[in-house]
């Protein structure tokens, strides 16, 4: 399950509104020492074909007999795109399925197990159910709130800041911290900076990472009022936090600045997950990363963030939080 | 030398102008295994007795044929508080003596391990040099800079905010964290608020830690007028934070904020040590820790810190950082 989570970060960003599965089919040996991998799958960009259906057809006639990792149920529903997985499963002759989530949508819902025991199929569930669920947390996020599951980035000294007074911010952050910003980008559907941002460096976006260059998100300027444009097309604007919801095929969207926008989302509670890239440097009295949330009091400030990771990129260090909810 | 170094610790904060010094003895076992431990010391309050002459009491006639482990030269100079360890040290017959550091001071500097070696030791030097000279660097700062070994504390949000915009402060880290922060308190000579802090909220300073309600350090405010004292007797004032290199008895200082006062240090170039307990909150347009520090450009800031240690104190963060010279 571990490996087809970690394919499953390969379709990231590029699935709306499908969700971006990884699948794993496994033949047993004969011989001790576990199974033989015939076959791998990951959602393909814009949500077809199903990772199960790539997997399938890597595997050919040695999927008969296997064990199927899926991180997701495996679609009960057909469509004009392709066939239903748990037919193509059942179709295969696989002996196992090990899923780690069930598919909300109600086109599946249990249907797609259902399907694949009616089939003969055994079925387990909830394998590494905190991982998938993490794994798809834009596909969920879109589900259950009706919205993109929201990043916010941030790059900043020990002492908070993401610029120094006179507004000069490069860099506060290393090269191995800003690859792996570009390579969170990746994982985005779109970016979102503030109009103060766009005004002052109408900024590329870009995924600067060889190899990844064609992985660049849509981008898209927050503004309650049309922003001075620098030449750029291809921007979008939204005028709200809120109104990130009504963009199609967006289920997870990474902010990036600046303060006010930072402080916009955090202000809605439309934060999910917070990336932190802190330099070991101090600035004293620069420019705060975030402007004013409404806190009123300390106590509401408390038990909202959880940490999840913790490395060294260089001499910075990154951080993951996650909104608890 | 590490068990020495432990023991060093001890005296942190207590020993000035004396250096804190550990030391351990150890009668070499005819059994497999290593040897045993026949005396411990460690620099006592006011400076005396060192470390030596109290690991040697210890040991009594244990002592003959030893190995001692120290973390710095051992004193060459009699003094009317106790006879130079280099004479106790021949006079009790130990075969051999390991000093992590020279004695700068220029009554020892080097005679120590001189008057050893006459007295037929053997002497190994610069064992764990670099943990000696962090176990000592107030007596090493003092005796190099003419100053105390500077040590600055900051406790913020994740955005670098030591309380809310309306001041609100209590608390944004948690109990652990607290509870370490006090016992740092209890390895300085003085601790150091600015006029801010000591009028807004008049704080106690003290180790508020059990059994170590005596080891309370002196308290000083920083202030170019007399503040306005709210009932506090035993305060001193300081007029800038150069002269604190005027304060007898004080080669570690703790600054404890605010923001005013850190930037007023940090501008001055007089923070070795940084101390930073981060709570998993977001605050957001709250108060800066750190005032303006009159930084010209970002690459002025950059390779001044190392990251020292890192460690969770219950759900916050603590991080020491070391300035680089």
């Amino acid at each position: 399950m571990h490996a087809a989570l970690a394919l499953a970060e390969r379709g990231r960003g590029r699935t709306a509104p499908n969700p971006n599965v990884g699948c794993v089919i496994v033949q047993p040996a004969p011989a001790k020492g576990g199974g033989k991998v015939v076959g791998r799958g990951w959602t393909q960009p814009g949500g077809r074909p199903h990772a199960e259906a790539m997997a399938l057809a890597a595997a050919g006639e040695a999927a008969r007999g296997s064990t199927v990792y899926t991180t997701l149920e495996p679609c009960a529903h057909v469509s004009p795109r392709g066939p239903a997985c748990s037919d193509l499963l059942v179709e295969a002759g696989v002996a196992r399925v090990v899923a780690a989530l069930g598919d909300p949508d109600p086109r599946t819902d249990g249907r797609g197990h259902d399907r694949l025991r009616a089939g003969g199929i055994v079925v387990e569930t909830g394998v590494e159910a905190d991982g998938a669920a993490r794994s798809m947390a834009g596909f969920l996020t879109r589900r259950s709130l009706g919205r993109p599951h929201v990043t916010l980035k941030l790059a900043t000294s020990l002492d908070g800041c993401l610029a120094l007074a006179n507004g000069e911010s490069k860099w506060i952050t290393g090269a191995e911290a800003r690859a792996h910003a570009h390579l969170e980008r990746a994982r985005h559907e779109a970016i979102l900076v503030g109009r103060g941002t766009y005004e002052a460096d109408a900024p590329k976006l870009d995924v600067r990472l060889a190899g990844l260059e064609g992985r660049s998100p849509r981008r898209l300027v927050l503004s309650s009022r049309h922003p001075r444009f620098r030449g750029g097309d291809g921007w979008e604007m939204v005028t709200s936090p809120q109104s990130v919801a009504t963009l199609e095929t967006v289920d997870h969207l990474l902010v990036e600045g600046g303060a006010q926008t930072a402080a916009a989302f955090l202000a809605a509670d439309l934060v999910d997950r917070l990336l932190l890239y802190r330099a070991p440097i101090l600035i004293g009295g620069g420019k705060p990363a975030i402007g004013d949330i409404g806190l009123a009091s300390l106590a509401d400030a408390h038990r909202r963030w959880r940490l999840r990771d913790r490395r060294m990129l260089g001499i910075d260090t990154f951080e993951e939080f996650e909104r608890v909810r």
